[in-house]
Parts: C-alpha cells; structure tokens; sequence
C-alpha cells in the first residue's frame, strides 16, 4: 500500500471519516470496523452476534467485498439488516463508501452499525472509517505468527478475536505466544478467544459489546 | 487498491518484470510466484518442496513480508537458499523489489526460484513479477465460497494448490464448489489438493514444478 498510498487520498479519507464519526455521535450509534484476512470467520461471527443479541439492540451491518453480496444475505438470513458494498477490485472500504452505505442502512434507527471491511489484513487498517472501536480477528489456522508479521493492523485493534478455538487441538498454534506478542504491539486491546461456529467463548464477547454499546447510548 | 494506483506505478512495475523475465529466460531459471491470504500455508509448502526436491533441483526463494525475516529463516531450515524483503506496511510486492533480491540471491545459478508473496488474496495479484508462472494457494480452513469473492486472484492463476486438505473432515467446505468456482473464471489453471502439513498429495505439485522447470531448461 505504502507505493500507492498518497497523502491526498488519506486526507480525503479522513474528512469524511470526521462525517461519519459526527454522525454516530450525534444519532448514538456505536459503530464497529471489523478487518481480518479472507476467511478469518468475520461473516460468521457477526451473524451469530445478531442472532444471539438481536432481540436486545439492533444491529444493522455494511458489507464491503471485491465481489458478490452473499455475506449481506448471510447476515439477512441471520435476522440483521445489511447493505452490501462492492469494491469491485478495490482492497479496503473507504469512509466515502460507508458514508454512502450508511444512509442506505438507515443507520441512525441502530443501536450497533458493524462494517465488515475487505478480507485483508494489510490495507483496511490504513483506513479510517470513523468507527468507535476497531475489531481485529485472527483465526486459529492462519497460524500463531501473524501478530509479529502484521504489527501495524494489530497495533491498531480494540479488540482481537481469536476466532476458530475449537480447531485448536488439530493444528499447531502456541496461544501463548499470540497473546503475548499482540500485548508487544497493543497493551491496551481486550483479547477474547472465540468460536463463531461453536458458540465458545462469544459470551465474553458479547458482555463487551453490549456494554461499550450502553456506554455509546449514555454519551449521547 | 484500485483507488491509488495509478497507471504511473504499474507501467513502472512492467518495465522492471519485463527485465526480470528477460534474466529468467537468460539463465534458463522457472521463477513461480506464490499469492494467498495470511497464513494459508505458502511457507509450509515452500519449506516442504525444498526438503522433498532439494537433492534434484536447486531451489532459491525471495521472501515477501510486512515485517520480520523468520519465513527467510524457515526456508534456510528446510536446507533453502533465502533473501527476505521487508515491505514495512506495503502490502505487496514490487518488480523492482524482486529485481534486487535476485542479485542478493544468486539467481542465476538456481533452477527454480520461488517469490512468495506478501500474505494478501488481493493487491499482490495486481502486480506482475515477470515470473513464469503464478500460483495461488487456497486453505480449507478459509471456506469454500473465496473464489467467487476474489475471482480476479483466481483467474490469473497457473495452478491453485487447496492446502490443508487434512483439515476437510473438521470443517465446513464444499470441495465440488470450489473446483466448479475456479473454473467459471479459469478453465486451465492446474488444480492440486494438498496438505504441506502432512505430506497429502504434494507428489502431483512435485511432478508439475520438475515438468515444467524440465521444459524451462529445454527452452533455454
């Protein structure tokens, strides 16, 4: 990214994540950027988030994808509202994206907005989409060196979900070392370990959500 | 990416792959480059060629990482030779980048010579290395529906290696899908089911890279 990234395109980048942000403080809505590599688990673990919670805030979700709208339906399937973004070729979502995705969502009628950013662990993390919080996910198979190799995208998180836990007996991955190299970068992110697919662990992450989401409300 | 780059930085990228395969048809050396998501195994399966075919055929590889040298490590493990190039944030690598590893490399006296990538489905597919054939890796841990998402990444390929098929009974994934996907965008990439873990059908990969680098010699 670095080659291509101009300081022009950040500038623009942030005024309209200053628009965004402006937005969910005004309408009270906590709004999560959600980034990890292709096939981290992101789809599956914001559908459960919305069938477990979604009688208790309501959830709406934006979509971002080089290609196809078959994780906004996957979230519709779950219950949740989704608009679907597609970048079509493009690495990261933008704020002017959002921004547009927002007023299709209509956004301020939610609790939670959650953006689902392109699979990619490099190039979202550059972008500032005026969320709340920054939600990190690494999946077990990816293999326990990621935080070391991808320093930057983890600095960055508020919170890493360690997602996959329940495969972790059938692959070699040192837990130990991952939360203690995530802690090198980023001392201050909450770590959860997670099975989107199972259900283990999605409690603590679900207590997490629900109250940084009062706290949003309270602000207001 | 589509966003920053521009055509500046890509004819400047093509000038300088243009030179590299210029040196790789000079020398009479197979250069493959490999592309996946973070943690889909591209090292593994480097690491294990070098220690199944390193008596036949000299193999030397140019490391691509964010940050850190321990894949460049990994592969002097394995009995490799290894140059590591730190893109410090960028998220792909550059022909010019490989250009100058290649000297550090010795290039000329290898056979084959192996890019592996920096560990992104999206931007690194954008950007020709000169190499003489790409290969793209998919793991099963990452799901079955990647090729229609990243159907760019996938129609460039030569060969599609499906690692971590030990993982097939633990997880949800529909192999008839993904080979009917890969086709719809690539009917002649050559496909191979693979686990670099334990060895799994890794002799159809070998018998690919020994035919074709045999008809790289001949050619020269």
């Amino acid at each position: 990214m670095k080659i291509s990234l101009n300081q022009k395109i950040l500038s623009r980048n942030e005024e309209c994540a200053k628009k965004n942000r402006i937005f969910f403080d005004e309408h009270g809505v906590f709004c999560l950027n959600v980034i990890s590599s292709p096939g981290s688990g992101k789809t599956t673990t914001i559908s459960r988030t919305i069938k477990d919670l979604g009688d208790k805030i309501r959830i709406g979700v934006v979509e971002g994808d080089i290609k196809t709208d078959t994780d906004a339906q996957k979230i519709r399937d779950a219950g949740g509202e989704a608009v679907q973004i597609e970048t079509h070729g493009a690495c990261h979502l933008s704020a002017e994206q959002v921004y547009n995705a927002l007023k299709a969502l209509d956004a301020e009628k939610m609790d939670v907005v959650i953006i689902e950013n392109v699979g990619n662990l490099v190039c979202p993390s550059a972008f500032d989409l005026g969320e709340s919080k920054r939600v990190i996910l690494l999946s077990v198979p990816e293999g326990d060196d990621k935080p070391i190799k991808y320093p930057g995208t983890f600095a960055e998180a508020d919170v890493v979900l360690i997602n996959k836990i329940d495969l972790k007996d059938y692959i070699d991955f040192n837990l130990e070392r991952v939360l203690a190299d995530i802690r090198v970068v980023n001392p201050d992110a909450a770590i959860f370990q997670v099975s989107a697919t199972t259900g283990e662990g999605m409690d603590q992450w679900y207590d997490w959500l629900i109250n940084k989401n009062g706290a949003a409300q309270s602000a207001r």
